[in-house]
């Protein structure tokens, strides 16, 4: 979905704008059309999208802006009042331009949410938006490669655009998803994995990151956790962890160095097992 | 299959040749990557490979040429001794270019062959070859999007194209098939339509197109029928086939203009239907 929306509205020397920390990839499926990949960081302390970084870095070659809300890995959802104040300077953008700058919403984890929150999409307040949704994590099933893209109902050039996507999904060599999965996905739809399980998890874990004296967010959705590494070197305390059979992504991957990603989708039973290795990687001397 | 492989073998600039009659969208494909689509026809008569055409064709900038064999609309099977010869002057080509030109083997259709003939791939007289298989017509189920690509045993850079292939399936946005179907491949490699019924239906219409005056071939393998049209204008035959309900491909669609392509996935019935309808047509004057 992402790669085909990316491909539909680039042409090669365009610029697209993702946010940083980000899920991996995007900088390759960005370059992978010829545009230029332009990382802005989010506000380190809240997590929140910098709205004044990411018009500093529109330029006149600007042609859309990634979005992950919520995002993986910090789990922030994005409030409203900061997508509107993101929807008023790419409207500004697009006028200054002469050329639309579209919002490309990455929600995969839109249903991965605590608390009982509600999703407001990203899309609800620019209408210029391509929403693209997986099933990947509402079913924890990534390899079923099966998804949608949702164009805005009030979406200016919409019948323009869903023929752009369509053409691009033939010329990137048939990215449709399976038809068979095609046909179940309004079945899809009313399955999810066990929210309730999860959101136990993400307590249970950020109390005791927390008891142990680890700095952590409490995120609001996904399945992650992103606590600050008690060493400088992340690369080097995951290492450590890992010796005692604790797997962790370091944040240096997703340009967060200095942190690491917990995934709660392990089990119970290894969350039980990791809660005293991360306390005790806690005592360790940092090493020099 | 084919889009990741013509994007892991090519940059922006080279040159990629397809056969004419070409499927759809080998034009569109290589264009997509930001390389020259360069199209040599068949020989007319025999329908076989014009291994001097596509010699003369290649430049310093080919990157790769597609063989479709059986081939798609022609159901020529290419016979050993011409992929030799394509052999030899795609390894010469190599050589003068001090660059390896790539042969890309379409064998959708190599499961789909008549009168108990063996398929023998293209790949085996060349060893710097990509064989592309989907499942699509052994099981008329192309929608599943579920094939497989591989690289001869004595390929040279064998391991490098195996990482460049993985690399290019994911900055296309995780160009892989359905897990799932990707279980399912060993059982799914058992399990054919059937192709004597299939058989029956191209002895059957053959016979009947030739009683009634059509020049047409005996495809080896394949789906379809390439008759050539009564009329000059193919497309108006087509639509005077179509308000007798019987509904057939246009040769000017697939580089054949002169020619209409018939498929076989047609039903018995459907045939029986369209048989006095293909004979009536013939009767018909030649509009001026």
């Amino acid at each position: 979905g992402l790669a085909v929306v990316i491909r539909a509205v680039c042409d090669a020397g365009d610029e697209v704008i993702y946010l940083s920390p980000p899920w991996f990839f995007y900088d390759a499926l960005i370059r992978a059309v010829g545009a230029k990949a332009v990382s802005v960081k989010v506000d380190p302390r809240t997590f929140d999208l910098d709205v004044a970084a990411i018009e500093g870095a529109i330029t006149p070659r600007t042609r859309a802006v990634i979005v992950n809300s919520p995002n993986n890995p910090t789990g922030r959802l994005y409030p409203r009042a900061t997508l509107d104040r993101l929807a008023a300077i790419l409207e500004r953008a697009s006028v200054r331009n002469g050329r639309r700058v579209y919002l490309i919403s990455d929600e995969a984890y839109s249903r991965i949410l605590f608390d009982r929150r509600r999703y407001e999409s990203p899309t609800e307040s620019y209408p210029s938006s391509f929403l693209v949704y997986t099933f990947g994590k509402q079913l924890l099933t990534p390899g079923e490669r099966i998804g949608y893209i949702c164009l805005p109902p009030d979406m200016p050039e919409r019948e323009a655009m869903r023929g752009a996507i369509t053409m691009t999904q033939f010329v990137m060599g048939w990215a449709f998803p399976n038809a068979t999965l095609q046909y179940a996905v309004a079945e899809l739809d009313r399955a999810c994995i066990d929210l309730a399980a999860l959101q136990r998890r993400r307590d249970l874990m950020v109390a005791a990151l927390s008891d142990a004296g680890y700095q952590v967010h409490r995120p609001e959705g996904t399945f992650y956790l992103m606590p600050r590494s008690p060493w400088p070197d992340d690369a080097a305390f995951v290492r450590h962890l890992r010796e005692r059979d604790v797997l962790v992504l370091p944040g240096y991957l997703i340009e967060m160095p200095g942190y690491f990603r917990i995934s709660l989708t392990a089990s119970d039973a290894m969350i039980d097992k990791a809660i005293p290795v991360f306390a005790a990687a806690m005592r360790e001397p940092v090493p020099a």
